[in-house]
């Protein structure tokens, strides 16, 4: 892959996908003592940063396999993020999803017109499911981090960022199954002469931090935080990129994300999930190292219970 | 007055207020059956639409009176944006509160500079209180609402969203004071042919409901409505306007009051005050009245304590 690879991704998802908007606010830069600049993809449509990944996905599809179907699992965004684009492009998608999985996310995924597919609580089944799925009905399998074209999909939100404002010094972005970072790794290798790329992660969850230092994929033993889209691991599509492009790791105690969360709703008054402010609260706790400098950060993705907040 | 003062107000205030965008929802859209067009003024400087009536006051000043400084009764978000306004402009700034304000609203005065000067918690004491500082130090008096430079001031919102959507057919905005209304009529009349202004009252304090009917400025006997910002009433310098120029003022029920503003935050991903959704409620309580129709809301602000929700 090359830079062309990045653009041709961008051009074929345009059509589908909202240019986001950059936000910057006084408030929060004299808070942190450098110019931020928010790439916000909860106002992506589905809410999150994984429709460009989605349909860069399955546009990259033949027209053969379109014809099939696609399937994952996943229970959070990537499910609504493939059942959207799915039936944007008339295409069939499959959704593997644990029986207990929230009433709240199963309907999101219907309103897209995405089928469940239930399976036991367990990866084990999750994946073993999939597979029947993909081998019974011939669909392709849609992976929400651990693929190129989902990687390359990703990209475009740091490419558009980086488009708007090509001084940027670093680029934050969170850091769950390393999709999003990966591709933000790319884009600003692609993109910029200058910008370096930090990922955040929440302390609970260090697997990808523990990774960059061991140099081999870790997981993690324990999943409590708040931060529910970060509780994945790094694959080996994501994994080289991240260790060759990506500067370092930042972790975070869970009170500094939901004070990062609390400080980006009341003064910025936009929506963000709890994963999202896991960035914004790496630059908080690290003001002496971001000092004055123009940093980007990505804004993954808005949907929250809003009846259940931590603050 | 005519079109030339609202240009005026609005070139004069522009180096001192964001111009905030206009955003749209195609799941909202699809809620409400028609196209919505939000002007959203919870991104305004200070979180509300009151940044602009403030800054136009206090810059329509001459220097002599800049000089002696600016007293305003409020505790809510006039009391900020007069704050806020004249820090920027180097003026003194008496906010007179009730002692029992809550905290958090003190401090948010204090943030921008204003001096805050208590009172008793009671309408007399609060115009007392300020008639005195007027007295004692020679300070102009800033109305909330009813005082033309405020009202002129708040016209600009409802400017900006006609030369965005130039095809709009009706603007809503919620009416509390009037200022808000009375301005959106003004520059609906100078800057639209076809576009009608319709108000949004909680039915709680429908005040400006019966005002329209019976042709004076009606009072509320109580205040229980979520929509804090809506509590107050009609005055002689925007009555008239509103009379001449609002087509009709709907009123709503809380419950939907707090409906509206739960699908805006989940769906939009904005943080809106619950007054800011008492227009887009009348909107989904009247469904065959604007169905196909292009309808501005103004988004007042976004000032809402979120560690308090009424979802």
């Amino acid at each position: 892959m090359n830079k062309q690879t990045l653009i041709e991704a961008h051009n074929r998802i345009k059509p589908f996908i909202h240019q986001t908007p950059v936000l910057t606010s006084e408030l929060l830069n004299k808070e942190a003592g450098c110019n931020l600049f928010f790439k916000c993809e909860n106002f992506q449509k589905m809410g999150a940063f994984k429709m460009r990944g989605a349909a860069n996905a399955i546009l990259s599809l033949s027209d053969a396999e379109r014809e099939r179907g696609v399937v994952t699992h996943s229970s959070g965004n990537f499910a609504q993020a493939v059942s959207l684009a799915a039936q944007k492009l008339h295409v069939k998608a499959y959704i593997v999803m644990p029986e207990n999985a929230p009433q709240v996310k199963k309907d999101a995924v219907k309103t897209y017109e995405g089928e469940i597919i239930e399976c036991e609580s367990t990866p084990q089944a999750r994946e073993a499911t999939a597979n029947k799925v993909k081998e019974e009905k011939g669909t392709s399998f849609l992976h929400p981090s651990n693929q190129d074209e989902v990687i390359y999909g990703n990209s475009t939100a740091a490419i558009e960022l980086l488009e708007e404002q090509p001084d940027l010094d670093i680029i934050l972005a969170p850091v769950g199954g390393g999709g999003l970072i990966a591709g933000t790794a790319l884009a600003t290798h692609y993109f910029s002469e200058k910008c370096n790329v930090i990922g955040a992660e929440p302390k609970a969850v260090d697997d990808a931090y523990r990774s960059l230092i061991s140099g081999q994929i870790e997981t993690n033993l324990s999943f409590n935080t708040i931060a529910d889209g970060l509780r994945t691991n790094l694959g080996d599509r994501n994994f080289p990129i991240i260790q060759k492009h990506v500067e370092k790791i930042i972790c975070v105690e869970e009170e500094e994300i939901i004070n990062a969360m609390q400080l980006i709703w009341e003064r910025m008054k936009i929506i963000v999930e709890p994963s999202s402010a896991v960035a914004f609260a790496a630059v908080l706790n690290n003001k002496e190292e971001f000092a004055t400098k123009n940093i980007g950060i990505i804004i993954s993705g808005g949907n929250v219970d809003v009846k259940n907040l931590p603050f």
